[in-house]
């Protein structure tokens, strides 16, 4: 008997209809003598049509406010989940972020979970209830408010009561069949992975793979709590995340996939002293604007004024707020000029093989080079190269790379619409 | 400056403009220099809505889940008043029932208060924020679980929060200008009243007048917190609800209103042996099939036999079940026949006056005989009168009373349509 901990999402529950469908599956890992934990995003849409009454009576809701309103979504779909398990003879009872004992920091629409007290979850255990809780919500330690975790937020409340709970495992129940070697939509070919460790579920994420958040597999690295990525629609295992990249033999280590990403923007800032503290003033100017920058390049000077360029991607959203921010500071920096590319698209080859395998760099420069794709900015880690093209090559760069690694599988894959928060 | 508790019901708060409009009446009792509380129900189908998925999901949703699922309704509604309001410019903040210390029984679904521990609230006012606090809703004391109050459960959590506030006045604002001498729709010129006493309200809540309910109305008399029914579409004063019947110089008394009911049914045991213990074994029978009943009659015996006939009323909904449980017990209690009657009505005259009126009787009974309507039961007490007579003519007795009374008023009421929880 194991403990389980399950987490669906928005459009695994987006009527009466699905709804019993989920709770059927919950029962029968219940009846196969497992503990089961359940975390459930807010119904379909229902988190949309909330900010979209927000927006009608305020043009900026207070994020306390917002926090009280958008919890309810998931209290609505966690409540109905218990009905619809009660209705099939099985104990359920589901329980808010603050009854779960989720503390957080006190970021109203943001907050980080800072600590869990699971006892009432484990008194229901142990009196053989299924447990509910309200995911991508918790309770602030300080000012016991009620806060929201963000992006990505119920799958971090599945893993981070998994580490609470040490379950045995924590599956994230979604509408594709796992993490596959590309995405299924651009390459026919693209197979599904069995497994895939910590580190490149991580590169993964932070390059565009929409399957899982980063915060959530951050998370689960941190405890060392095995996820599990399945879709609600069939019973195929799906893709197991878990071990570190130290642990792969090197000579077992292969290339996992192709991300891509095309919510970026390129922002060059040309003309910059090559002197010590300008690049900082550049980044601080951004910071001050709050704008996380992803991939930073910087050229070498030009030798006859001792001037570089800088270039930095960031998220398009940011793009005209950043090229102000710069504009504006431009004399206290002493940049030439800046200049803002909206039609860029990244993509990224993954894989813990990249360490073992020399020349991989150089296939993937070929690669794309035959697909007439030119390398506009370049960015490394150990099991990650990154590039930038123009958005409307990404596609035939994603197919090019996937073709010259071999990562493809048998069959096609099966691709289903829309996906949950 | 005074303290201000304000109740508005979720036809007042059906759509965003309506909320806004509501908004703008808040923010005019603050800047007018008062604290204010809000306490606001779900906003319009809200409720019906989500019973209607719980149906969807579960034949018999169990009333734990169905407290966490109906809750939502109101937090989203206190949610986004407060966006509102703070659209206006001043600072307002939601809490839950249980955030606000509303500590009742554990009985899900019919939750009682037991106890209002309002610090948070305090401090809140203390920091000049307008409070919202989520209507129908609180957390029992032993068990910390989310309860619901049942109905009328928005004007009670008002109630209770003005009498643990010490607030000096608690509005309850709906859709009709107050109470009223009459039913608006069903008599023309019914009058609103001004002024009411708790007693006379207790009696027209408990005889049918929708516009309180009878345990806010209790609540507040145990409390002594001044209740003013009013409209939210206008700037009319409506009815202030307070000072007790003793309060009330016999001379200045006067009759007060007239209520009607069509809700009830009629069940008559015959043949019922008119010995002590035969009568309790009825009401027995009845009460634990947990049917509540109103009114009581019993005619005397038949000499001949010493049998009696026993007629009560009870909520239509209730009547087979009765039925069915005298049926049963039939042999037990050794009465003749049961019969049962769905077609009757019951109209009642209310009034402080009629302790200092002698005649009010005799005339309540030739006004209705003059309208052609047969008296079928009789009930008083000190300050009410209440009679069944066929349901289809209940409108007519409701005017002839009103008439004979001379409760009329100058002007023709206005009707609204719909009201709220």
């Amino acid at each position: 008997m194991a403990l389980v901990v399950q987490k669906y999402g928005g459009s695994s529950l987006e009527d009466a209809e699905r709804i019993k469908r989920v709770a059927e599956r919950i029962v029968r890992a219940r009846k196969e003598g497992h503990d089961v934990v359940v975390v459930a995003s807010a119904m379909g849409d229902t988190t949309d049509d909330l900010i979209e009454l927000a927006e009608q009576v305020s043009p900026s809701p207070p994020p306390r406010e917002m926090d009280m309103l958008l919890t309810s979504g998931e209290r609505i779909s966690n409540a109905l989940l218990a009905m619809a398990i009660h209705a099939l003879g099985v104990e359920a009872r589901s329980f808010t972020g603050s009854q779960a004992g989720m503390i957080t920091t006190s970021k109203h629409g943001d907050a980080r979970i800072v600590e869990v007290n699971p006892g009432r979850l484990k008194s229901a255990l142990s009196e053989g209830a299924i447990v509910l809780v309200a995911g991508f919500q918790g309770m602030s330690g300080d000012s016991r408010e009620i806060t929201t975790l963000g992006r990505g937020g119920s799958d971090t409340t599945a893993v981070a009561l998994a580490a609470a709970l040490r379950a045995d495992v924590c599956e994230i129940y979604t509408d594709v069949d796992g993490v596959f070697s590309a995405d299924p939509r651009i390459v026919r070919d693209a197979a599904p992975l069995d497994t895939v460790c910590y580190e490149e579920m991580l590169e993964l994420a932070a390059c565009g793979a929409k399957v899982l958040h980063l915060r959530a597999v951050e998370y689960a690295r941190r405890y060392g709590v095995p996820l599990r990525v399945r879709s609600s629609y069939n019973d195929k295992l799906g893709t197991l995340i878990t071990g570190s990249l130290e642990d792969i033999p090197l000579e077992q280590a292969i290339l996992t996939g192709v991300a891509h990403d095309r919510s970026e923007g390129k922002v060059t800032v040309t003309g910059v002293p090559d002197t010590p503290g300008h690049a900082a003033r550049i980044f601080r100017a951004v910071a001050d604007a709050e704008i996380n920058i992803d991939m930073v390049l910087q050229n070498i000077s030009h030798a006859a004024n001792r001037r570089t360029d800088i270039t930095f991607t960031l998220p398009r959203s940011d793009g005209p707020t950043a090229v102000a921010a710069l504009e504006k500071a431009k004399a206290q920096i002493g940049f030439e000029e800046v200049f803002y590319d909206e039609n860029v698209g990244k993509v990224s080859l993954v894989g813990a093989g990249m360490r073992s395998h020399p020349g991989v760099t150089a296939t993937f420069c070929e690669s794309l080079s035959r697909a007439g794709i030119n390398i506009e900015t370049m960015n490394t880690s150990e099991i990650r190269i990154s590039v930038l093209c123009r958005e409307d090559q990404l596609d035939t760069a994603v197919r090019a790379l996937h073709e010259a690694f071999e990562l493809g599988g048998e069959e096609e894959a099966v691709v289903h619409a829309g996906s949950g928060r």
